[in-house]
């Protein structure tokens, strides 16, 4: 059964709308405002965006299908064997919510598939998924730690039991910020560039996006309820300020769909959606010795948990 | 009259303590605090960091005296002509300030020598001065930003004439965060590999860093007076959040000295001590129509001061 860009396109549709749906629902107050935007040289996104609620400070859920010709940094950087007649299709769900508590985590996720065509409406001569999902907790939390493990190796498992170890250790390395020797948060999986040989593989990529998208919500959604009610001091807002100001340093040194956003003329807005609502940056910081805060940096080392 | 490293050294460091000096008494509260540091492969350096003053809510003033083996990056990205046995030294003060009041401007200033010899302790193989000062205000101010100009100009213009608008135009193309569209702030002078032929010249090029240097303190003593006790309403604050994570994203994403120093492993805290204390990100923001904060954005595109 062929596999094609619109049905692609209609998955990643229905989900942004699922997920915003199940997320002001565990809001419980604020609602998602939706930007529809569009891109000069072809195509556009949906940026939804929450702001202000009882559990999520600032979160955006973002939709986009880019098309057009190859920008020429994505054919020096990305495709090999375009051509000057080539064209490319990008579509995504992109998130990242920054939550009120201290102790709820920061959550991301990708899932992308490109699609490169030697012209409009032409044969394909390169495509691939990617994507990923990960959690920066400003707190060590053991329980939340292993559900979200748990979850992304079912959701791999069922592809390919290589899948998890692999993609697990990738999103290890890839969310190092290499300057301060620290990790972003426990990680969850990263994968990219997985590139399918016929129909069957193609099929097979596609589940498996759809099963990393639909894991979205069961991943997070018991961990929001576990954590949005607890208590917190100011010391505790502090210190998700201060990790909140890591996130950033990571984004903006980094990220490489960031970068890449931004030096192709991407919507700023939905690119930089990422970014915390408030952030600190203290001059050499270090927490209290055998505080949770200093726990928390050790606890968010690479480990198998699994 | 040889100008010699330990010369330039002096100056600096003394620099740095009356810029302490004046600052601290600019604020009337807070002192610096001090942080010697080494570096592994060779020199180190001071840096003092004023945290929750009344008028300054974080500041750093950094020397450094850095030296040794040439590292790979320099030698593939800024010197020509190095051997394996050649060494460097770099030395320099770099300012950030971030003041309390949203109509105190963050001002930033960076002087700095290079040197680049055939073997420790062995004949000059380059060397260089650079650096600039330049000012990040929230609001527009006329009066500010023509003090400002006027000071830069004056300390360069008793070096040759062409370095004011020359310096100003590169400061302006610096400062420009451009996936905003947008610049920094209201700019200033910048510069860079201001190469002497002989000693003549480089006495000369070294009298003009002390120039610069030493128009930090007239240039902003004056602005900080005028606008320190003005009062404040909650929009003017959160403008200041807001210039303050535009002030973020240009160091973390555009930064020549910030990316350089993330990847040679120099000291992290001290590299990092420019960004803001807190900083804000808001969704697709826009200032009222009309508003003050919407004029600082125009007031803010390059414009001739004199």
């Amino acid at each position: 059964m062929e596999t094609t860009l619109d049905e692609i396109i209609n998955y990643l549709k229905n989900l942004q709308s699922d997920i915003c749906a199940s997320l002001e629902a565990l809001d419980g107050n604020a609602t998602f405002k939706t930007d529809k935007w569009s891109r000069e040289e072809g195509g556009g996104g949906i940026t939804k965006v929450i702001v202000g609620g009882n559990v999520f400070e600032k979160g955006g859920v973002n939709f986009s299908h880019v098309h057009g010709k190859m920008p020429d940094l994505l054919k020096k950087e990305i495709a090999t064997g375009a051509e000057d007649t080539s064209c490319f299709h990008a579509t995504g769900v992109s998130i990242v919510i920054h939550p009120v508590n201290p102790f709820v985590p920061i959550i991301h996720m990708n899932i992308r598939y490109f699609l490169m065509l030697d012209k409009e409406g032409g044969g394909i001569i390169d495509q691939w998924f990617g994507g990923g999902i990960d959690l920066s907790p400003a707190y060590p939390n053991e329980t939340d730690t292993r559900h979200l493990h748990a979850l992304l190796k079912k959701a791999c498992d069922m592809f390919n039991t290589t899948y998890y170890p692999d993609f697990k250790k990738q999103c290890d390395d890839y969310f190092t910020i290499m300057h301060r020797k620290e990790m972003r948060g426990v990680g969850g999986i990263f994968y990219d560039h997985l590139r399918p040989v016929d129909e069957n593989t193609k099929r097979s990529l596609f589940e498996f996006m759809q099963s990393v998208g639909n894991s979205f919500i069961p991943i997070y959604s018991s961990i929001v309820l576990a954590n949005k009610e607890r208590s917190y001091n100011q010391i505790n807002k502090e210190w998700q300020l201060v990790r909140r100001g890591r996130y950033a340093e990571f984004n903006l040194v980094y990220d490489r769909g960031t970068h890449f956003g931004l030096r192709t003329n991407g919507r700023i807005e939905s690119i930089l959606m990422s970014l915390p609502p408030h952030a600190e940056w203290r001059y050499d910081f270090h927490p209290d010795a055998n505080s949770e805060e200093e726990k928390a940096l050790e606890f968010f080392q690479p480990k198998d948990w699994y």
